[in-house]
């Protein structure tokens, strides 16, 4: 730790002291306010660090308040259902007692998803790991019906062994669960096409309080409004999902990225512009800003870089591959070196694709430690349409740089100064997904006041601009000011109302979305 | 005529003797129970032929009763809006004199969604195609804004001036609008990806009689379920559609398609569904068997003939469609001459993909002189999985066939039986839509009792078989009893607490998803 935190001082200028976490042992916990009920055998538990590991998501006033030992709201009890009867069981037993229930799948919520604020009431987090399984698979329409609880390294290794795939690769893959997903929207692997997990999804059955909600598997339909859309992303206020079956791949046989460099950000953006537009679909076509780049060791900081990807089961990419390239280089850009997996040829190479998709992987890691270093590290993520690109981001970057160093207290620029930087994880022919990294040094034992302060100006700079206030994160709770914001009024009037028939006791994770 | 019904008896071997329709000066038509207000201008009107036209949809039952000049349901007023301020009126006068109102396109419903089977209730059909204007057009983020009324050419032809294109062209292409697309989750042009009007959707105003309901132009967002699909769909029982942001396109520079026969229709389908797993998204992928090729004069009902079409703006698509056409062999397939169009090259020929494109577009203009003959003709459409095909789409036939048969009182086989063939419309990684035609002798003045007889044998199959009732044609009235058994019961009752909300009075197309 201290030599990381050495090295984080060097390369940043700010950060460097290392602060130690409050052990397990010496958190101050409210006591439980439900007597676990005995009748269940192990389906309640109201153990110390079950309660605790489950107070909080991993927002990074999350992850600071956890490391300061502070746990405002742990739930009361954490129910461990391992089938459908036992989440009605929850769900019953809750709503006698009074009590709201928190659906929990890996407990990656970065925006206050878990966290029951809710004062007096009572609460029982449900956390689903334990329907961890892969129950059936449809190799003819390449399918599978999947468990909500199930991880993504616990699906993919189940599917595997049918040469499938979900390849829904989030940065919380390893912890996340496929019902967190859907309930949340997660982004994945696919910069176009399928970018949200509510592409995959075929049916999804979840139990409500009502009773059981099951849409019919099919690969399209038009009767009425999509079922299976109300309940992608209703992050667990309208029941608690159970499974799914989604739609899966066999592995892809060929892979041909690259990186392109560009001077310019907006003749980059241009680039990716003319490519989503082109039909040409590339798995991965990320742009990092040349800070962004240099951050995630992936480039020089001199220039911007552009990794496009594309894949395949059956057919080769490299035409497809061409074709991006040649876009690229008339707005600019100069491509590196060609990477290409194919049956007969086997790719490597530690380059720039393969130095980001590392540190990509790695990033939700370094949290903790840049915690303890002193470091405050956030992201910020929305969506916008390709004709208010310029101007948003110009105004995003300026508002972020000048929230962080005012909640700093350090000037802009400078030695010590900020980091903000900017990628693009998704792309459509419409617009585009700018994903926003924050820096700086942590304001110590105030670090959630200057998150929350930062957090709120970038929030309206993300609104005000007319943007989205998450493309992939989900709302939660901390998104909740600016969200109320960007919905159309009278659709948050039907969701009210659609919940309060479904949940009439209003238990199911209140304060999410709508107010409790 | 004459000669058309002779062709008719000729070709088919049954109808063929003309009667005539009733005139719309002999139609009974009940008095308007509502007194036309004369303080909004031409806003309402209670004329006789607006009456008239506006009383039905375009199923094979309705267009049966408007040739026997039987309205039982005529809308007491038909209001004719030319700005959002006019709906609120409509709706604020209607709610206040208890009438129900019923948002109205094209008119091109085949499921009843436009008729008012309401009792005494008085009725009041708002036409939105004065609302027929492209207000503007992102030529970055291609997206247009375009009023609900615009009809497919009006939308088109404004489109064009931009060098830019919506292309939906669903078989109501010419009257439908845009506002009945969105409402009814139409179909159109697209085999795969962009499948449904719901994927050109970037955002979605309505008025609904408790406020405006506008989504953010978004070209993808992870905020709570999405509002967007909450509308899609919604047939009008939420809100009126004014105006939505559509994704288009430039025109298609590059296009390539063929046909291929197949002497196995499950062996074609099997080549469709490695087409559809491939990832390379053609344009058209249309397999139409043995029986809908020769009625479309698209094949000599020799063979099954699949019509595989690729089509891009800014790339050759030729290496798709050899990519196609190779799986296609594989499964036994026999390609035709390519046609390929493009910047360089115009295409040409009279071959059969133009014939069956000739066959597609002209299919709905037959339907009267059909009825005039004492022909039966309807289609049913749905969508299932890979796994299920064979077994469903065997079953689905023998049923059709066999109701068929049985309420139009002639033998199932032999000269002068009746035609049931089958296409696929659209397909998807995890299953298809097939879509079911039927033509046969009509029961001379029990039209209306044979296609309900029919209708209800059909929908069993499609339901009991694991299918939807509807893959693009949507819900309406005709579909409700096995909507009502396909849909989450949960998801049934939110969407009814959903309109109790928004539509407290009952106002807004009752009858259609949910009772009235």
């Amino acid at each position: 730790m201290r030599e990381a935190a050495e090295g984080i001082r060097e390369r940043f200028g700010f950060g460097g002291e290392v602060e130690k976490a409050v052990p397990l042992e010496r958190v101050q916990l409210r006591e439980p306010r439900l007597k676990r009920p005995t009748a269940f055998g192990d389906l309640f538990s109201d153990a110390r660090y079950e309660r605790v590991s489950h107070a909080l998501g991993k927002a990074y006033r999350d992850v600071v308040r956890g490391f300061r030992g502070e746990f405002e709201n742990p739930p009361d009890l954490v129910a461990f259902p391992r089938e459908e009867s036992e989440i009605e069981t929850v769900l019953s037993w809750a709503e006698a007692e009074g009590a709201a229930v928190i659906p929990f799948g890996g407990g990656t919520s970065v925006v206050g998803g878990v966290e029951a604020r809710l004062g007096e009431r009572p609460v029982v987090t449900m956390d689903l790991r334990r329907l961890d399984r892969v129950l059936e698979v449809d190799p003819a329409s390449l399918a599978a019906r999947i468990q909500a609880g199930a991880t993504g390294p616990r699906l993919e290794e189940q599917l595997r062994e049918h040469g499938l795939t979900l390849r829904h690769f989030p940065q919380s893959f390893e912890y996340a669960t496929l019902g967190g997903w859907i309930a949340t929207r997660a982004g994945g692997h696919f910069a176009t096409l399928a970018t949200h997990i509510d592409d995959f999804v075929e049916s999804v059955r979840a139990i409500t309080p009502r009773g059981t909600w099951e849409s019919r598997r099919l690969p399209g339909s038009g009767a009425g409004p999509s079922p299976d859309r109300m309940l992608i992303g209703s992050e667990g206020i309208l029941g608690a999902i159970s499974e799914a079956w989604v739609r899966v791949r066999p592995r892809p046989e060929f892979k041909a990225s690259v990186g392109v460099e560009f001077d310019d950000f907006l003749a980059a953006a241009g680039a990716v512009r003319e490519v989503a537009q082109s039909g040409l679909h590339p798995a991965n076509c990320r742009l990092l800003d040349a800070s962004e780049a240099e951050l995630t060791g992936a480039g020089s900081g001199a220039a911007n870089l552009l990794i496009l990807g594309f894949e395949s089961a059956g057919q080769p990419v490299d035409g497809q591959l061409d074709a991006a390239i040649e876009i690229s280089r008339a707005h600019g850009g100069a491509a590196g070196e060609v990477r290409k997996q194919s049956p007969q040829e086997s790719g490597a190479g530690d380059d720039a694709v393969g130095a980001w998709r590392g540190a990509f992987l790695l990033a939700p890691y370094l949290r903790d430690t840049f915690v303890a270093c002193g470091v405050l590290s956030e992201t910020f993520e929305t969506a916008i349409t390709w004709d208010r690109l310029e101007e948003f981001h110009a105004e995003v970057m300026e508002t972020t740089r000048a929230a962080v160093a005012e909640a700093s207290g350090v000037p802009r620029e400078g030695p010590g100064a900020p980091r903000v930087s900017c990628r693009f994880t998704h792309v459509y022919p419409d617009g585009v997904a700018p994903y926003f990294t924050v820096l700086a040094p942590a304001v110590r034992g105030g670090e959630v006041e200057q998150w929350d302060e930062i957090k709120a100006a970038v929030s309206e700079a993300l609104i005000g601009g007319g943007g989205t206030i998450t493309h992939h994160h989900a709302v939660g709770r901390d998104h909740r000011p600016w969200y109320d914001r960007q919905r159309p009024a009278p659709f948050a009037a039907a969701l009210r109302a659609a919940k309060a028939e479904l949940d009439p006791a209003g238990m199911l994770n209140p304060g999410v979305l709508i107010d409790p």
